[in-house]
């Protein structure tokens, strides 16, 4: 599949190079498994300026931004007005795997140093961005970096608190030099205008492509999500052997019908061919109180419901909810829902999708269209109207854990197609390279 | 209901005893709430010692059996070569109620006090037994005393270990005073042949008669039951959004089918007038791991079903595995069981059924006849082939906790409904009173 590929001598060479990156991005940011690079730390601070050394050793332009990301283009880009970000994010989870987040970035990379030992010239200007606090591992909000950038962080995730020191997300972010009275203002850090559009390479954090035999497939969207990270169900307790069906109000009953409910329904609508996952990740009886032969008085459990379509997640909302208050009257239980968060899903451009595969297609790939589960910094460029595209590698283990296992040759792969993505004429959108300015 | 318990002038003479003897065993034994008379104890001891002082005191019989239980009985009776034994225990569960257990020796003890106070002469000889150590609570086996007493004892129980102090039933047992070569050679205390009945009257422990507003009804035997203390489940680990149903192996949802499963075949199965119960009081994901956005790769429940009818059990059981294997399969996911515990239905015999039945319609009462959920000596009396009889007395908040709330009225009642058996010639079994001979 990679043999086209495989002609260029150069690109063996740049996948060796991004081997090496990896490898010293690993060993700088080593913990005792994994790698831990949190959000807005001197760590990643490091991890930004390493790449940035590395950039201008290559004669690339190469500079901080006002969120204290790290900004890299061809010389000649540096002031363009109008130009396509690619980007991705350097932080990780705590003890996490090394190319969730990094892979984009050096995607991004890759392409300017090949364009510039190349002496290729892109279609469009391009930006490579490398980003801060993606993970909400750190302070619980997600992809902050971009929030930030776009002027869309709100003041209750500024006040958050970081998970080990307690101190606030405003001052963690005041303290890497970002300008916050912008931020705390929701006044966008970049011109928004001025980016045609956004690109994102990422690890898979599903099993699909490694299902599929895919290197890489391009992002349909990223789905948007309804979660209850703790829903009590109430019963009454009672003698397992003693209280008859009649007068049971067995709340792990109750839940199991609910639950079970739910799982016919997902069937249902994946054999109709459309996006949903459902989740019960947390699961619980009283451990204070339960034992084998007492009906508990209570069970708690989570729900975690996914789907690119946003109307299907209303239709499941309500469908939980109705099925919840139908569970209550037959058994004379009660559900405690708590709080419900919400997350919209976010589309990609679909002429962006088009482009990416045809551009899979110019290199010989089987082109194939998969939606994204987890989130991505490219969910908050799309939701401020920026036409997004993603471009996702096969990764075996999932994400968020030491065991990520993508291949550099899948990786290789992936940057091909965004740099022919980035070489191609565009049919579609802005495709008019302007001429660079100073700045 | 009880209009016509009233009339008799006696009856409430003997509830104010019945109330004054509760009253005094509860503040003997009372525990930081409720009460704890450990099995095999010095405080089990002291009120077995109390009601014999008590009995002695009321021109009644009363000595140490062999089992280190007292046996009561009018004086004339004392050396019978065959009788009616109506007993209970007088343990309890930590922190317990005062009235489970306790309540059936004192309504055996109220009738003999009754007899001998009106000279009334009973249609057989009767003894009444106040028994050690029936809670499983203390040392793991359940039904001690009475498995002692009928020579069913196993080496394995002997061997179990007192929760508190670690010292094995076997040790308890002897420091007490009971003479164990015989019951570690399984040889009886008593002779069976002589045991024409044993009745027990005990606390309900579920909410039947309260919900049916009836002070007693007949018991129609004990429910069998077989019980898994932790079933796992074994899927496989994932991001909740990433991983897309056909590569799905989620064991929480293939928990909450099996347990619907149950559920509905329960429904059906009552519906049809069986006799069912299915609970699942223990459930659990792995608190280490688990998170909301994380299918989890396991999950921990247990299982508690119990019948009346041992074919039922049977054929559950076989639902239950067979289920398990369907699912197994369906979802690639794994069902480790661990290990089974049976206990066999055991039934009240029918003609002593229609004997109390009589007799409580003789008071002007409804007849009702229920099954018993939990466990009762009783079971160990009918499993060795003693006809056996139960009346349960209605109870509010259910057994072995310090909430137990039953009435005075409601055990006179019960009370009333076993003396009247006591004295009416039945019109079957054996019912020639010997004379009595020395013993």
């Amino acid at each position: 599949m990679g043999a086209m590929l495989l002609d260029r001598p150069s690109s063996s060479d740049l996948g060796a190079l991004a081997a090496r990156l990896f490898k010293e991005v690993a060993v700088r940011t080593a913990d005792v498994e994994g790698v831990s690079r949190p959000a807005f730390s001197a760590v990643e601070t490091e991890t930004l300026r390493f790449l940035l050394d590395f950039a201008r050793s290559e004669g690339l332009a190469a500079d901080w931004d006002a969120g204290r990301n790290v900004v890299f283009s061809l010389p000649e880009h540096e002031c363009a007005e109008n130009y396509i970000l690619v980007g991705s994010h350097v932080d990780s989870v705590p003890r996490g795997g090394n190319f969730d987040g990094l892979a984009g970035v050096l995607a991004g990379l890759q392409c300017l140093v090949r364009a510039k030992r190349e002496g290729v010239r892109f279609a469009q200007s391009v930006k490579v961005i490398a980003m801060r606090g993606e993970e909400s591992a750190w302070f619980g909000p997600c992809y902050i970096g971009s929030k930030a950038l776009l002027g869309v962080l709100s003041e209750s995730e500024l006040m958050t608190r970081h998970k080990e020191d307690g101190r606030t997300l405003d001052a963690h972010m005041e303290a890497v030099g970002i300008d916050m009275a912008r931020v705390r203002a929701s006044r966008p850090l970049l011109d928004r205008r001025a980016v045609t559009a956004y690109l994102e390479v990422h690890i898979e954090q599903g099993p699909v492509l490694i299902e599929r035999n895919l290197p890489v497939a391009m992002v349909s969207g990223i789905r948007g999500n309804f979660r209850y990270k703790k829903i009590a169900c109430f019963g009454e307790a009672g003698h397992s052997g003693a209280v008859p069906l009649a007068y049971r109000h067995d709340p792990v009953l109750a839940m199991a019908e609910l639950l079970n409910g739910l799982d016919v329904a997902w069937h249902d609508h994946v054999a109709r061919g459309e996006d949903l996952v459902v989740t019960s990740g947390m699961v619980s009886t009283d451990r204070e109180k339960h034992a084998l032969s007492r009906i508990p008085e209570s069970v708690e459990f989570s729900l975690d419901i996914r789907s690119q379509d946003a109307g299907m997640l209303r239709n499941m909302h309500d469908m939980v909810r109705r099925h919840a208050e139908r569970i209550e009257r037959e058994r004379n239980v009660r559900f405690d829902f708590g709080d419900v968060l919400w997350t919209k899903p976010a589309l990609c451009s679909a002429p962006l999708i088009t482009e990416l595969t045809r551009s899979a297609k110019a290199l010989g790939l089987e082109p194939a269209v998969v939606a994204s589960g987890g989130g991505h910094d490219a969910a908050v460029f799309s939701q401020v109207g920026i036409p997004t595209g993603m471009i996702f590698i096969r990764n075996r283990n999932g994400s968020h854990n030491p065991h990520e296992a993508m291949e550099i040759a899948d990786f290789e792969i992936a940057t091909s197609v965004l740099y022919e993505f980035l070489i191609t004429p565009q049919k579609s959108g802005p495709n008019k390279q302007r001429k660079p300015v100073s700045c």
